[in-house]
């Protein structure tokens, strides 16, 4: 699948337009963060090529850009922690998106088997488990 | 000031341990969601280097890395939207950090005079505002 978005002509459109014209990077993604659509927790930070935006918003289940495989990432195909997306958000300058997701399976979302990949809390320079 | 931080010997301690370890990307950077410690909402993403990131967790109010003015930024200077630094994680393979932070100032954290850069949600591939 490709698939292509506009380019914001101008500032004005970029940060108060109605046209998605999200700002891919020099290595073609975005940022996206996930959270809990009921609890508002971090659940995992990820990034997104144009495809898997394109994926995300068609089919309503969280789709990334895996850098360390180099590809289109379904989350949950082979966890079963599929991410249904309740609500996708874009923001200022649009190059960083905000799902608010349902994590299903076992309703995790971290390859450790944690609910959120932030796990750790930082506390006088120390990380804490923070589960 | 410059700040060094180590880094991980193995995965074990990178996803486990207790010692911080960020890893910083090529450009010397790592991603950084706030959001406000209250109501959850997720204000703002940006990016740190290890300067950012020590400054932050040293004076417990938010610093970034300006990627356009390419100097760090110590949000609300200016603005009067200090970020107070409530809580501070880290996820699992430390490549990014999630403050709960509550903003002072008229409580705004976006440059557009929004409460959140997030303001616009992406419905049937358009953006709609919801403040």
């Amino acid at each position: 699948m490709t698939a292509t978005f506009p380019t914001a002509p101008d500032t004005q459109a970029l940060e108060h337009g109605h046209a998605l014209a999200p700002r891919f990077d020099a290595a073609g993604l975005i940022a996206a963060i996930a959270t809990h659509a009921d609890t508002g927790e971090v659940l995992m930070f990820a990034w997104m090529n144009a495809e898997a935006l394109a994926a995300t918003l068609a089919t309503g289940e969280a789709h990334y850009f895996s850098r360390s495989r180099n590809e289109l990432w379904h989350k949950g195909a082979t966890s079963g922690q599929i991410q249904q997306v309740v609500e996708a958000r874009i923001d200022c300058d649009q190059d960083a998106v905000w799902l608010k997701v349902r994590p299903q399976g076992d309703g995790g979302a971290c390859h450790t088997g944690a609910r959120s990949c932030f796990y750790r809390a930082i506390e006088d320079g120390k990380l804490v488990h923070r589960p």
